[in-house]
């Protein structure tokens, strides 16, 4: 039994695992959930050793722990460093009061329609996992591997890789690999596959504002004294021009213009009224309308309000006028935009929309140069024939609006090596948001498509 | 004894039972403390059974109970209708979290600095039960009252008063008086009483805001789907036009214009930067500026955000755009606007401020017409007269900012009796705020305070 078909006679089996890994709770944002996030990668390291890795570690660190794991038996063969993480966004914003909007239990897998519904099934314990069987399919096969192979799979991905930041320079000589490979983002369809050649960077922060030494009685002294979350809001609504551009200034300085090639390339994947109704739900939109919705959220650096609360905003009533005020804003970033020089210039530029004597505090959440991938190497070409293979159909290639930071340091400490964004998941999966999914078919051919790369690796 | 004698010999006591009454967090905006807001009722009818009133009785209502007293053996003498509530503002503004600004526990009344700290201390458990106890010292000395009394005390005042408003048409000919106490303002300080003779209205409403079917990545949308957080800060941000004034058109339509002779009186009561520094522990200002301070929280319409959410506000990050955002806004009103009109008008701009396909929905909390009190009855003259022996010092008119939004139908349904409202609270008394207090001394000046005001009434 080859590789391939041992995987179509695993897949009971495997759905069955990633559905014990999508129980695990490991929601890297809520110190509550530490033992839980511990518990995942005690998990996922079990299961690196069971399908016949030969050392596997789990490092603790500040924060979550970082899984590693190798086989390196292919003599002569390219090391192959597949990156992923185990840690999940929190299902709800209030995780108090949970959200109806979820139609299943987040953290209880079901299959509907297709598709595995639960929170982190495809971001990215289901596309992890596919790599883990790929490898796992092949070993029982063959017996070996066609090239050696390093799994870094880390539990703060949703929070910033903050441990994996030191971590990847501390231990650059056992990461060593000739190619890193990466399956944390979406193709356009199962039908229209798709690689991604652009992730934007992330500067993420929060402001809280606080007025007067207290909230105050709106009765005592509503129109009197400064509220917070009026000053909040007119703070937050001065982020952005009519236009739909970012107000900051300096905002755009370093950003480097699209070329007319890039923008043609992008203009091959239009993105439909029909698509972004039934990805997004609406199609009430906003940004910089003088480039096209494929721009905005691949090439275009943006600013977003991520939540905000202040004052009373319970069941019923309460008269108050809000002291304290506060906001979480990232935002997304392109070439050659630097995390630093943009929390500069937003927390600047707040500083200079409220009055000097209101007290701010700035905290920083987030951090991620943007990347941009060659598509010309021969590891990208193997992708391309791995990916044909899985799919029935060459990919294109298509910027990603989302952000994977620590990219841009694996590149860095590994001398630039190629790193290939070759994304299992589909538009509509309600990546952080309720109900979300994995398609299972998307799961299968994941393993199949991970079987083709490595293999197409090992010919490179 | 006389019945000044009797209060003071009966200070601790008095001072003992009203921490007992602090103790239940009757907490009427949450329908989790219902049972506490019914114990509170259930302890104030006992007081008032045990201090000597002959009858006394606790009407359930469609909210929380109504507690009703009377003694009514002064034949041929006035009589006088005594409100006040027993319910409290929650002391958080998340009861999940609570407020580390809070020196003291809310429900744990603590004698500190000649004041008693506690949620209810002066808003209103306080100020009622100096009434209470006034009855009970000219009940204790003489064995009778000047006047007939009639006690209403309420436990939905800090919710709008919804049973009330059904009550007291209902219970029209019971409630029947010849003049209305109300204890539920402050005074400028301990030496410099005052009265109030103009309370503002009330129109508070709940807007929610939904722009998309769920939450979105904003890797995946950011800067091309409408966010709500930004869409709501933008709609708040458009609420006041730069000079301060409210942007809502129409607003100021019905509002009678201040005369000199008001501008004249109110300008007797300044209001310094030294007492607001202390009271508010803020300069910081906004509103009408072409208004003094005392104008625009007395005389002047406002409107005012209470409290905003929107997405994600946790520990840490979430890179989300928000799909639903919630405001409560309050408006305070002075004659002669209607708050069924101005929450047509502000929920008419908002509609406008959004795209049409956004879905709002909006809820009403609270409700009251404003109120200007006659400040030349023989009534008010013995209110003069008993604060001066309660003070030592003759009262200053001066309007009050907050509301009482129940008094317009109390005035209305028992044909227009002269109100008095003769508050004991002082203006750094932090309502609906951390660190409520009630002064022990305005406490027991407000026992003799009413004892007076009940034996001049009867004189009248």
């Amino acid at each position: 039994m080859n590789a391939y078909d041992y995987a179509v006679s695993d897949r009971a089996a495997a759905l069955n695992e990633l559905k014990d890994l999508l129980r695990i709770p490991s929601i890297s944002a809520l110190g509550e959930y530490k033992g839980d996030v511990a518990r995942a990668a005690a998990w996922v390291a079990d299961h690196l050793k069971k399908i016949g890795l030969t050392r596997v570690e789990v490092s603790a660190t500040a924060g979550h722990p970082v899984v590693y794991g190798e086989w390196l038996g292919a003599a002569g063969a390219p090391t192959v460093l597949i990156y992923g993480h185990y840690d999940v966004q929190p299902p709800y914003n209030d995780m108090a009061t949970k959200d109806p909007a979820w139609q299943t239990e987040p953290f209880d897998p079901v299959e509907k329609d297709g598709n595995l519904y639960a929170r982190g099934s495809a971001d990215d314990k289901g596309q992890i996992y596919a790599h883990i069987k790929a490898v796992a399919a092949l070993l029982q096969a063959n017996g070996t591997l066609p090239v050696n192979v390093k799994f870094l799979i880390e539990g703060e991905e949703e929070t910033g890789s903050t441990a994996l930041y030191e971590y990847i320079p501390a231990h650059a000589a056992m990461l060593k690999a000739d190619v890193c490979v990466i399956s944390d983002s979406h193709m356009l369809a199962t039908d229209r596959p798709s690689i991604v050649n652009a992730l934007r960077g992330l500067m993420y922060l929060e402001v809280q504002m606080q007025v007067a030494k207290s909230d105050l009685h709106s009765g005592s002294y509503g129109g009197l004294v400064l509220n917070a979350a009026q000053l909040m809001a007119e703070m937050l609504a001065k982020l952005h021009a009519p236009d739909g551009s970012v107000a900051v200034p300096g905002f755009y300085d370093a950003v480097v213009p699209l070329t007319p090639a890039e923008r043609e390339a992008v203009a091959q994947v239009l993105w439909t009224d029909e698509e972004l109704l039934h990805e997004a739900g609406t199609l009430l939109e906003q940004g910089e309308r003088e480039y096209s919705r494929r721009e905005r959220v691949g090439l275009r650096p943006t600013l977003e309000i991520n939540g905000m609360v202040s004052g009373f905003t319970g069941e019923g009533s309460k008269t108050v006028l809000p002291s304290k005020a506060m906001a979480k804003i990232s935002c997304r970033l392109v070439a050659a935009q630097e995390p630093d020089d943009i929390f500069d210039k937003v927390s600047g530029y707040i500083k200079s929309l409220v009055p000097e004597s209101v007290t701010l505090r700035f905290l920083r959440h987030g951090n991620g140069l943007p990347v941009k991938v060659d598509i010309d190497s021969p590891q990208m070409q193997a992708a391309v024939e791995a990916v044909t293979r899985g799919f029935g159909a060459a990919p294109v290639f298509m910027p990603e609006g989302g952000s994977i930071p620590i990219v841009a340091t694996i590149r860095s400490v590994l001398n630039n090596i190629p790193v290939l964004l070759v994304g299992f998941g589909l538009p509509d999966d309600n990546l952080h948001a309720p109900d979300e999914k994995f398609s299972i078919d998307q799961f299968y051919r994941g393993i199949d498509t991970s079987i083709a790369l490595l293999e197409a690796l090992g010919r490179k």
